[in-house]
């Protein structure tokens, strides 16, 4: 237990600040609002505590901010108690008149609905813009159409009848050394200036995009994913999801995606879905105002947000629920469900890619795979897992030298500029890397039948060889230029680049083992062996390549079901699950044998967000007390008596139910920085009796000072019942037992660490109190699980 | 608070035992391998709480029974305690030395996948037995084979090349009228005979099928899924998974559906593919012997279940998901939908139904639906509610009628015949009725175009009025009596029932809106208003039916994305989600409306089973202590004070840290019936030290008796660790510690019940213990949660 070095690894996270790290002079004290009644009994916000506990008559009568939750940035916020707010607020509607009752009623039932209907409504429409801005301004990188320049090439080309169209040319779309009269396409300066232009626009769309994000909205780069996770898991970013974070990062991943790097739209499209939850959350104030609340409507966005990137909506609301949510209830299942399903629908009305496919690729394969295929399908696996772990272990470490470094952590406008000019220049040379990932992994995800005179892969004689070095070549490109990429200070997912390395590698398997089936059934006597057909309806390299991205994408991101389902939702046929499963499955196994994060994990970890991974087994021998602060000696914990527990006291900062005075409140709170206290009967005995938020005492104190003048130092605050009723002489008393937290949780300092981690993670604790005999020995906070599990870790 | 009736409510559940029922006689006291170390420091198994919180050099040598769990019949798990069981173990494995260590581990990893893979295999090949045996001899009703005896009526006239195929007849089909000779299919004889015969058959079927299950197997009746949701939250059935009802319940499920009764074979099929997980998880230990780690496999199983009965792996994931289980962690997911597809695919081999579908009912729609046709869809929605509650409200009446009535309960052959009698009699007089349930449906979802010449429902004259009116009493018919078929005592389910009854309703309103839109059309100068061919690409009665039954089954098991998604698989398209998607919700919400359970929840209840479940929620203003056992009444808990603490103290039952005799311990045993009992530091103090089961205790006073004969009555039992050397004179006492559970759950009394509910259904306990400044005040169960919940929703 190297309790030493806990704060100083925890401190390299300059970003983040964690719920005990105390400095609370964030909490506002603005909120002047005493309660009516007696004097000294007043009630500034703490009410719901209490009043959960409290007959209904004693629920106050106003429906103002007690009812919701408002926490500092980088806090994480308290399930429990937010749920209980809601209940609260829910009571009180249903405690009203007839007709007014009704309709809050009927609002409050449907609000959710409502809103995550506008959030999938608001989403399939964002992503078709983006998909169509994309496209269009990624196309602008070889030429413009015509005479109608708001066209990409695929639509300028169709528009126009032009009979020559093949894959890449057609005369309406003008490239741009044609602006300069130079109509030779095979001469040398005629590609050297498409190379220069190629890379110049390359160039300012990526600088674009990371000027506009450094500018406006720092929150709008990167993935979003790992940020997302911990939002949803209870960790306020204020900002993160805020409507500048959303314009900039559509605009900047239009910029970013036309600038060919190598990065996806789809996981910044999850981020951008959550945005627009959040925007909506605040129409409706029973989940704008209520953290926990709004968690619901934020896991059904990033539904959406999946259900656009992939035209996956089951895929969406698996992966909400495997991948990216905490608190996950089969109400909100439900709901997202229909959130993904809604956004969809309007991605398919808006029709991004000018088919009918809603699926961001499509296959349509009609063939039957052989059971010994699936011996290349689990090699895929293996290596997708091998892969996927490689590239996290260097992507780490690329970004913990970025983080680190004053040269490269202060210029990302540099970086940025530097890795597009490599990656335009270098993909430029190669017809895989040149056009953009999404039609590259369509023509690798292809069935040949029907394109063999066109398409370099399906051909059987010389181009198929130069195509093979090709893709080798692409794959190694790709895998280097993205380990670079992925944490650049532009709007950029990981989904596209790993599947695009998977259908690569794939594609190569698949090419090598349909070469080798021909060879073998070319022999005289062995065609008997294939009742299928090669290269028609077995033997698919295509098939290949989809497996490949599967398991790639699966060793990179550790999804499971989701991805499969995802897949499935691609192809639409219950045939393909079984390669994919098989690839997925070796993936994920040969993936966490090598490291057990998956890359969003680990840039959590590198971020040190304060993220309790719901899916991790912890099996360890410890207990609470050896975890709990403040710590004592392991050998002490098993055998320790009434001396020990008073020395501890000295450590423990605890507040007594009456007996302090205000001063010493006030002392108290200057001194320490811890953001509660249990509340015991006695120094002596250390009974627990409640626990109180420093935001509460602190609020509490202020407007008692404020607001009630007979109320001084020296007056004695009580947390207790029996208050004296006014003391001869002495000062007022000052009665808190409202502000009090009277349902702490707590576990016996012999409670093994797995069910307290256990506890945390399935009912959103922020602290946890330690006692033995009935005797406060400690607490335990979400920091210190953290801080613990991860020092087990490295151990 | 009616305190008074809450025992008289439980009382009547007569087949069902809680866990604080008491009479423990249950509990095998043949373990009489006591510890090593000090004669009177013996560790008969309670060893496993113990070792938890002591270093690894404590844990014992063997790997025996204390690693695994074992609970009495109808006795509620514990879950943490089982998990920390299985991490024991696992600790143990990987302390061996190298190479078996190792192999140990990897057996240990891959033994859930290999379990699960051959529960998949074995349910995919149950279920395609199941489908041949009781395709084959519900045509036994009509006729035989002439030549092959062993073929159904489909794969006979297939078989033969009989040119004159129409849907019912086929010349090799040889009815059994024609044995008699009688060859006059229209004659009044004819038609008799053949009704006789059919309702014969039919009677004959469900007598052997109910004869089967009360014999050999009782639990092999019904459906199994409000039980297996039981078992899967903790609950504890021996026999109910075992090898003879598995046996019984497979044939009786063949019996049944042949006998044209209107029930449906797929609840049944969970519960036999739970079976399957349950027989199976005994070859692996790991599973096997611990509960909560065989729920993992039989929640995988359970999804399997639903693979085989739909042909869904994805639904029958989301269905063990959102209806089935209980504690499902993603791991188990993942596990699940293995099971699920392994299943599938095994079905799709054994190929059942003769073509090369997996899915129950084939739709292959080409059409697309119109906006303004979500009115009708969501009118399907309501009706399908309000059917749904309805027919839970009236087969729950009846079913309780069944339970309390002698002459009803004790003759369940007789019920049975009678039934299936009816059942026969009428439905032979309608031709959908006759036909099996599941071509029934498959017909009411068709589409029309091809078969215009054959189906009636196509037909645009007369046929279709009359088949409008069949239609029409079937529904009647088919609502009528299933509310008297679930709950016979055969196996038998009521999914296809519910869709039957929704296509049915579904198609009454398609034709009916077709039939609408057709006169509109028809009508001079409407005709440019729609921009769909009627009856060709819009109005498509087959969608409607598709709907109503969704609709209708959302009606009556209130299932809600797993319903959408078992139907998208059948579909196969995403086109068609939304207008099912409107139908289930709106089903949802008038039918929670009405009444908030569905029909396996109201089963639950008649039953009396302990089920919490997982997603109600429970707005109570309660606080722990107003539940908590012994009572107190609601004004005293508020202002408690200690002599108040003093008076309960008589009623609660503890057992003090040390003082208390071994005689003392067995008069307490003796005179309470509790399953477990807190350790106090004294009786005054009543500060918690932690809990010990009745379970526990009896075996080790039992093993101290047998085993250490210098342990007397009056021998002093020391649950601390400060126990005197020797006593001089006196004598020896006798160490309990290591049989103390030290980390008992604990709540303060001032817990809102939420909370506590919360923390039951998350972690699940089975008793938490009520605390107020650190003494315990009460003790708070499973049932009585139950009891409370049960109260208020009564209020």
């Amino acid at each position: 237990m190297e309790r030493v070095n806990r704060s100083s690894t925890l401190s390299s996270t300059d970003e983040v600040e964690l719920e005990q790290s105390g400095t609370s002079a964030t909490i506002h004290l603005d909120m002047t609002a005493g309660g009516g009644g007696s004097p000294s009994d007043f009630n500034p916000f703490g009410a719901i505590d209490d009043v959960r506990f409290k007959t209904d008559e004693d629920l106050p009568d106003v429906m103002a901010p007690p009812f919701f939750s408002k926490y500092g940035d980088f806090h994480t916020i308290d399930w429990q108690r937010d749920l209980a707010r809601d209940r609260l607020r829910h009571k009180m509607i249903s405690k009203k008149n007839f007709p007014l009752g009704l309709l809050q009623s009927g609002w409050d039932a449907g609000a959710g609905w409502i809103c995550v209907l506008f959030v999938g409504l608001a989403a399939g429409a964002t992503a078709g813009i983006i998909d169509i801005g994309a496209r269009w301004m990624s196309d602008l990188k070889t030429g413009v159409c015509a005479d109608r320049f708001w066209l990409d090439r695929e639509h300028c080309c169709w528009s126009s009848n032009d009979t020559y169209y093949k894959d890449d040319d057609c005369k309406a779309w003008t490239k741009w050394p044609w602006m300069l009269n130079y109509y030779n396409s095979s001469s040398f300066l005629f590609l050297l200036l498409e190379w220069i232009f190629y890379i110049g626009w390359a160039v300012a769309m990526s600088t674009l995009a990371v000027l506009f994000v450094k500018i406006f909205a720092p929150y709008a780069c990167g993935s979003g994913i790992p940020e997302i996770k911990c939002i949803l898991s209870g960790f306020v970013i204020r900002g993160y999801l805020g409507k500048w974070t959303f314009i900039i990062k559509s605009v900047g991943l239009i910029l970013s995606s036309a600038s060919g790097l190598s990065l996806g739209k789809e996981g910044p499209m999850v981020h951008l879905a959550c945005c627009i939850g959040n925007i909506f959350s605040y129409l409706f104030p029973k989940y704008g105002l209520n953290e926990a609340k709004k968690r619901e409507i934020l896991s059904a966005s990033a539904a959406a947000g999946v259900s656009v990137a992939f035209g996956a909506p089951i895929g969406g609301v698996l992966f909400s629920l495997e991948e990216a949510s905490y608190y996950f209830p089969l109400k909100t299942m439900w709901r997202s469900f229909f959130c993904a399903l809604v956004a969809g629908i309007i991605l398919r009305f808006v029709n991004p890619f000018g088919s009918n496919q809603t699926s961001l690729f499509h296959v349509d394969y009609m063939m039957k795979w052989t059971f010994i295929e699936l011996v290349p399908f689990a090699f895929l696996g293996l290596f997708g897992g091998i892969l996927g772990s490689l590239f996290i272990f260097a992507n780490i470490r690329w970004s913990r030298f970025r983080k680190n470094s004053k040269t490269l952590g202060g210029n990302p406008i540099y970086e940025v500029m530097l890795i597009t000019l490599i990656t335009a220049a270098i993909s430029y040379f190669n017809p895989f890397t040149r056009k953009s990932a999404l039609s590259m992994i369509q023509q690798l995800f292809d069935r040949c039948e029907d394109q063999v005179d066109e398409d370099s892969l399906c051909d059987q004689n010389k181009a198929l060889s130069i195509a093979f070095g090709q893709l080798l070549w692409a794959l190694v490109f790709k895998f280097i230029i993205t380990i670079f990429t992925f944490g650049i200070k532009v709007p950029c997912g990981l989904f596209v680049p790993s599947i695009g390395m998977g259908a690569i590698a794939g594609r190569i398997l698949g090419i090598t083992v349909d070469q080798i089936f021909r060879a073998v059934q070319a022999k005289p006597g062995h065609s008997e062996y294939f009742t299928c057909q090669i290269g028609k309806d077995c033997v698919m390299p295509g098939l290949y390549a989809m497996v490949g991205a599967a398991a790639v994408l699966g060793g990179v991101t550790r999804m499971t079901v989701s991805l499969v389902v995802i897949m499935f939702e691609l192809t639409g046929s219950l045939e393909f699950i079984v390669p994919t499963m098989v690839a997925t499955m070796f993936s994920k196994w040969i993936g966490d044998g090598i490291s057990k994060m998956g890359i969003y994990e680990a840039h959590i970890e590198l971020n040190g967000y304060p993220f309790l991974d719901s899916k991790g087994e912890y099996p360890y021998s410890t207990v609470a007390s050896q975890v709990m602060r403040p710590s004592i000696h392991r050998q002490v914990a098993d055998e320790m008596s009434m001396s020990d527990l008073r020395e501890l006291k000295n450590e423990l900062s605890v507040i007594t139910e009456s007996g302090m005075t205000l001063g010493d409140l006030e002392s108290l709170l200057r001194q320490t920085d811890f953001n509660g206290f249990p509340v015991v009967v006695s120094q002596n005995s250390m009974h627990l009796v409640g626990f109180i938020t420093r935001r509460d005492i602190l609020l509490a104190l202020h407007t008692a000072r404020k607001t009630q003048p007979y109320v001084v130092t020296n007056s004695i605050a009580y947390f207790s019942d029996g208050v004296p009723d006014s003391l001869p002489g002495g000062p007022a008393p000052l009665r808190l037992r409202k502000i009090l937290d009277m349902a702490p949780m707590t576990v016996t300092d012999q409670t093994p660490m797995e069910t307290v981690i256990d506890m945390f993670r399935k009912l959103g604790l922020r602290q946890v109190l330690v006692t033995k005999n009935g005797k406060v020995l400690g607490i335990i906070t979400k920091k210190d699980i953290l801080q613990f599990m991860r020092n087990k870790n490295s151990q």
